[in-house]
């Protein structure tokens, strides 16, 4: 049986959204019913998200990006994280994760499920180890209960996809922890349970317990995104068995879930070194049955903080190249605090440069047009034309202003080579 | 007979410098000396250049940056140049390049020459150029001798390097103007030069003197950087006919130039979707005998202004895995203006990021080094350690200035899975 037979959510959404997605993503709508079938793509949509916009991950859809969100114990404003939150969709974000760690975060998320249309993740264990941590007990003491509880509560609540680790087995995460790697486990939900399970001796709820998720999951068509808890933290950590051990559990997981009607994504590395980019990314597909893969960079340096978002472009643009659906951004804060509003720009600029390399080396539609419009404008030197072809129009026009009068940019002035070359007649015809 | 032997200034300045080159570049004096030999490397170095710091260039020696700096018709202050060329300097640049078009141009460059230790190039068409303007003419009044006296001026000055775009032969320009090519020519020099041929029907006087040039630049080991004047300006020409001509003109250039004692760098596109950039620097490479190859991006976008720095890094990161030897920084005002100090700052540091993820996936032993200090010390918290590992340490401190007595960051604060697995055990050995 299909999943979209199984998943009465998923269908009642897709049917009434498939003409404006097909419309919108250049494609036919029989290509994204078979994509959500074959599970290469999913349709991100929870029906208690009130005014929601559903949104299609999964090439050959467009390559979305994600904004992380979020208060923190050390920068906890609610005001703050709604400002960057506007700022990162404006900046043209396509889903938010909220990430917070302090305050009231029930609070806080229903009041971004209220607030914005476009589809918003969250991690649960997070609220669950805040929750733990104000009574002042350690992870170890969560109850499975409470975990599920909590899954439960923000599925309610109109969450669109959740982060769970569990493809964090004890084997795998013992993995992670022993001599043969560098930086050990660097994803806060993956240090928990890891400690959980270390210190309990017991296997990972979210992977013990995996049908009792399915169960709450496929009432709200809440897409998993499993998490990839093991992720390296370092360049030389890229490609270990503890990230593989994950993988391999992540692919059994999601098809699992396919076949009971849950949607899943794949969440994906961390620190690699280009040259094992394209690699690293075709076996994470191969394994997971081409599910889509939402990544975080790959960052291709380790020594690079406050510049991560560009180390992370790197690695992005290789990546949709090899495959990646959906990337994360990363902000030049990375590795050293929460970023501020101009920081989420930044980060969510370039994740557009990112997806918009990868979509022109792919030969995508949409991006070479782009593309064709930009250069047309500059062989015209028309501004107005290359204002509209940019990823960022109104960086364009501020950086313009001082000369928006003039034909030619400031940096040549006169001596402008098509301006030079305008009146010239090639004396070739071929 | 050697290049050493035919270059007596060159011959000087190796036996000088010598083994501090090899204690900086982390190579065997002979080493250094068989890649002069051999062309693969290029000591940079004008003895007219007072207090010149000289620089190899050429892998495997370390990936060089250079900024480009210099005063435009609209923007035209020295003292806004001198300004970003300091913080260029401060951010890690090892060449400057003053491509001044306004102003008193030989004050600009005898300044910069007595202000700056690090080698200088220029590209001494553009003084021509300026002057022709001045007079009211257009370029192709130009006479030959101008712009070899000239380069005669610019190199007694002490100019380390000239981009000189002997390659833009006739044929290949017309090629360029010709209907195969979308943009057509986007080098201010590639575009003077096609002009002046089309209008004459004469062929580029670079090419057809060459000797005459090779004869100025030997007397004070002038490196020539064989300019990429039909470099492409659309990623959709990238590969075409002319860029391919002119390639073939330049490695030939190359070793001529190399046999007569002449020192020669290739300059490289331009405008490439990314899929294409190992494939073209490797037949670059090929073509031009491997001589050192400077690149500007590679550009793997053009709908990308405001954020070009990014999209020249990725470029740039898999150009350097592919044999690329030295990159022109682009900053965020790359196609609309002339950048400010922020931007030389943000494009150096593009460029950084660039070069140490090439590096990186190279397996060079410094840039390994690096990544394993900043591992270390992440596992550690140590901040300090941390700045120390950085590619901008000060940029660090900056951003953890609110929270730098903390032991943690402020994105994840007391959540950090370091250290919720500091005090656990593996329970495993292997």
């Amino acid at each position: 049986m299909s999943i979209l037979n199984k998943n009465t959510a998923l269908q009642k959404l897709f049917a009434m959204h498939k003409s404006d997605l097909a419309k919108d993503e250049g494609l036919a709508p029989e290509q994204i019913e078979n994509g959500i079938e074959n599970g290469t793509m999913v349709l991100l949509g929870n029906p208690n998200h009130p005014n929601l916009v559903p949104l299609l991950v999964g090439q050959p859809s467009r390559i979305k990006i994600n904004a992380n969100i979020g208060t923190s114990p050390l920068c906890n404003s609610m005001e703050h994280e709604r400002t960057k939150t506007k700022a990162a969709l404006d900046a043209g974000a396509d889903t938010i994760m909220d990430l917070s760690t302090a305050g009231d975060l029930d609070a806080i998320r229903t009041t971004m499920l209220s607030d914005w249309a476009k589809p918003l993740g969250t991690v649960p264990i997070y609220s669950v180890a805040k929750k733990i941590s104000d009574t002042g007990r350690k992870i170890e003491s969560m109850q499975e209960d409470e975990l599920f509880k909590e899954i439960d509560n923000q599925c309610k609540q109109g969450v669109d996809f959740i982060t769970v680790h569990c493809g964090v087995s004890k084997v795998a995460s013992e993995m992670a922890l022993g001599p043969n790697r560098t930086l050990g486990i660097v994803s806060r939900g993956g240090s928990m349970l890891a400690r959980w399970m270390n210190c309990n001796n017991k296997e990972n709820p979210l992977l013990n317990e995996y049908d009792r998720l399915l169960d709450i999951c496929i009432r709200y068509n809440v897409t998993l995104s499993l998490g990839d808890g093991l992720r390296p933290g370092a360049g030389c950590d890229a490609g270990d068995a503890a990230q593989w051990e994950e993988v391999i559990n992540l692919g059994r997981l999601a098809r699992y879930g396919k076949e009971r009607g849950v949607q899943c994504m794949i969440e994906g590395p961390g620190h690699m070194p280009l040259n094992l980019v394209r690699g690293q990314i075709e076996g994470i597909k191969r394994l997971t049955n081409n599910a889509p893969l939402y990544v975080l960079g790959p960052l291709v340096c380790d020594s690079t903080p406050g510049y991560d978002h560009i180390a992370g472009a790197i690695g992005g643009a290789i990546g949709v190249t090899a495959g990646v659906d959906f990337l994360c951004y990363l902000t030049p804060a990375e590795h050293l605090t929460l970023p501020s509003t101009e920081d989420v720009i930044q980060g969510i600029m370039a994740s557009k440069v990112a997806a918009h390399a990868g979509e022109v080396a792919l030969g995508r539609e949409r991006a070479l047009e782009r593309e064709k419009s930009m250069n047309a404008a500059r062989k015209e030197l028309n501004w107005e034309k290359m204002t509209e072809a940019a990823i960022d129009p109104k960086m364009v026009t501020k950086r313009r202003e001082k000369h928006s009068r003039e034909e030619v940019c400031a940096m040549c002035g006169e001596f402008c080579a098509v301006k030079t070359l305008r009146d010239i007649t090639p004396k070739t015809k071929f």
